[in-house]
């Protein structure tokens, strides 16, 4: 799967599980959390923000990865009849596997 | 096309797409967004802000990019008959293509 | 007890102890306490997050540590037939034993 | 036109256009516009606000400039029958022309 | 006195002295104070949290002082049978003695 | 005219001028104006603060100038007679002339 | 005078002045004050602050000092009969004298 998006700084694009896939996978999330986190996987990752030099700072996800993210903060786009999320590099929590 | 605004610092001045353009594009973004993306054009691109060291720091976009933009903390202007909005490079999600 | 998810930067993935094992171990919350913090087991620990250099902070804790953490700003996730919390490095206060 | 004020740090001094010279140069603001930029002519210009070493940081608009600048955060004053402006570096958006 | 509770970073464990040791020592808050100190020994000290390079920050106080302290922003927990407030580095306003 | 208060850090004391003399110098402060900047003498200036590295970042006021200042985050005293205003650097906008 | 209490940091003790005392000196302050400064004598001072080198910033007040600093943000205690105030290095605002 690919898409014709190029995120900038620490930005990820992220194409989110149908609901069946999450159940599939095993992961529940319980209605009485604060925040609800969400599983999807790596459609693009940016080429980093820069640290106080000017450096890139690495990225840790990459394309692909199925990860665990928190909707907050993110924005949804609906493009070429898929939905995608962008969300920033410290909105992923952790990589399934 | 261009305009004659000098963006200063990391500021960004975009030609909004007109909505027929959006669709034909196949960018669509849903009423349930908490943040709605808009797409444009970049006409002008600033100097960059400078770190900490007095340095510049290289902005990600230039002229001609088609981007996918948020409309937070930009300020729009009409200038010579058209609409222009006014960002800063923070607002810039994504390069199209 | 091990888990299939990598977490990034500086979280910290724990099983949250039963209220049995809590009591055994003596731990008490009283009612009247502004932010209760809760015991559980460390199953896996980020690389850390990266300083201003962009090098890693070492974590102070591993997997297999007891430790007396606060829930707040911490994420729920149920995997597997299974409640974890995710939580920073700072929402850790210390460690039994 | 000259001004008998120095300003400080990065402070501009800016003298507002009247309301037909913005007509006459082709600039509206709209009125669903959320921050209303406005144009004038650059006055007197602070030395800079020092870095974290103590050096100046360069004034991007000089005297003269015709510059596209934001109100917010900006202080009216009335000085021997004139109104001038005074803003922050990071107030003015553009330079015109 | 000793405590099974290893604080991390700039964490400090407090026995809060009983309310007549308090009348003894000549300690009395009054009441129209905004924010009211105590005072208590500490069992306890972390290892400092980390500056800008990585490096810990040495601690000001040391195990059995006598302290000074801010409840604002302290955990309490209660712990076989005896309860102690966990506080940060800045908690703690002066040493006695 | 002089003053037995020496300031702190980027601390000025100042002698706000008498509602007479601001118009003999034809400053005038309209009362549609956010925040209205007043007209005084500098009395005294602090050694400046220190920055990252403790070395103080020098003043850009000195005793005798006639400022234009925000009153905002200032401290009145009355003392032997006289009113000052205590202010930060940052709270004075520009030198008079 | 003295005080058995050691401050930490850049926490500076201070014996605040009687109100019969303040009139002597000359010190009054108008009811219409946003913030009223208060007048004592520094009883003890920290041995500083830690700057992002780890290294102690200097303080710009001793023991014995009259001072005007603002009871914002201070602690106030009772110690062996007597009232005292814990304020940081920058509730002072200038040196008496």
């Amino acid at each position: 799967m690919s898409i014709a998006l190029t995120p900038l700084e620490d930005k990820i694009i992220i194409k989110q599980a149908a609901a069946e896939t999450q159940t599939a996978s095993g992961l529940y999330i319980p209605d009485n959390a604060k925040e609800k986190p969400q599983q999807g996987e790596v459609l693009a990752v940016g080429p980093g923000r820069r640290d106080d030099k000017g450096e890139r700072i690495p990225m840790d996800v990459k394309v692909g990865d199925k990860v665990l993210y928190s909707k907050y903060g993110g924005t949804e786009v609906h493009y070429q009849g898929e939905d995608y999320l962008i969300v920033g590099a410290r909105d992923v929590l952790a990589i399934l596997g």
